[in-house]
C-alpha cells in the first residue's frame, strides 16, 4: 500500500504515539485507520470492550472519539510549537454498539486557516464533532468537544 | 470493619460486579470505597492510567464518574424490576489530574422518592452531577450526566 504522501507512515507513527502516550487507549484496541490533515478515523474492536448488556462501554466510546483530537491535532497544526488539550465534552449516546466501532471528525479549510493564524498569538479554541457508527453504519454516538489549540509554555 | 449496615459486604458485591460487567472499568482500578441509598464514591489509582502530559487520562476521569450511575442504581433502586442507562453526558476537564482520583455523586432523599414513584409506570429520566476531585480536594472534573431508570421489558 505505497501512498505518495506518506500517509501510512503518519498512521503508523500516531498509532505507535498514541500506545505510548496513553496506554489504555491502546489496550482497548483504539486503531488510526485514516489521518490527513483535517480529517481522522479510528476503530475499537468489540472483544473485551463490552459490558453487562451485551454491548461496547460508554467509557470505550469515549475513549474511542476523544483520541480523535489530539490525533487531527498532530496531522492538522505545527505539533512543535503548540499542543492540543480538550477542555469538555459532551458525548450522545443514540444505539448500543453491538460489534466494532468506528469514529471520525473533520475540520474544514476555512476552520485550520482561521486556527492556524489566531494560533501564532495564543490559546485557540475550537469545537469538535465527532461521530461513532457501526459497522452497517449505524450512528451509535455523537461527541462535541470543546478543545484549544495552546502554543508550548502557555 | 464489622458494619451492622452490611455496607462492606454491599461494596464488595458491587466491585466484584464492575469486574465481571465493566472489565475495562475494573482494569484502570476503578474502585467503589462508598456506597448506600442516594450516595456513592468511587476511587482510581494514578499507576497505569496517565498520559504523555503526566496526567490522568480523559477517558479514565470519565469512566470513573460514569460508573457511579450503576452503582448508584443498585444502592438505590430496585435492581431486580428496573435497570439504569445513561442517555447523554457532559464533562468539563478543570485542572489536570496529577495523583489519585476519586468520584462521587449523590441523588437526594426527595428525587429518589419522585423516581421510584415514577418507575412504578415507565422510563423515568434523571440526572446526576459528579465531582472528581484530587487527594488534595482539588476539583479535576465536573460531569453532568441524563440517566433513565427502565423497568426489564421496556
Amino acid at each position: 500500500m505505497a501512498d505518495p504522501a506518506g500517509a501510512p507512515d503518519a498512521l503508523a507513527t500516531m498509532n505507535q504515539l498514541l500506545e505510548q502516550t496513553i496506554p489504555r487507549a491502546h489496550q482497548m484496541g483504539v486503531t488510526f485507520v485514516e489521518l490527513r490533515a483535517g480529517y481522522v478515523r479510528a476503530e475499537v474492536p468489540f472483544e473485551g470492550n463490552g459490558n453487562h448488556f451485551g454491548v461496547v462501554y460508554a467509557g470505550v466510546i469515549f475513549t474511542l472519539a476523544e483520541v480523535l483530537g489530539g490525533a487531527l491535532h498532530y496531522a492538522t497544526f505545527d505539533v512543535s510549537t503548540h499542543y492540543p488539550l480538550v477542555r469538555s465534552m459532551n458525548i450522545e449516546f443514540l444505539a448500543p454498539g453491538k460489534g466494532p466501532l468506528s469514529a471520525s471528525t473533520a475540520l474544514d479549510d476555512t476552520e485550520i486557516a482561521r486556527i492556524r493564524a489566531a494560533a501564532v498569538n495564543g490559546k485557540v479554541p475550537f469545537g469538535l464533532v465527532a461521530e461513532v457508527v457501526g459497522e452497517d453504519g449505524t450512528l451509535i454516538a455523537r461527541t462535541r468537544g470543546d478543545y484549544q489549540i495552546r502554543p508550548y509554555g502557555s
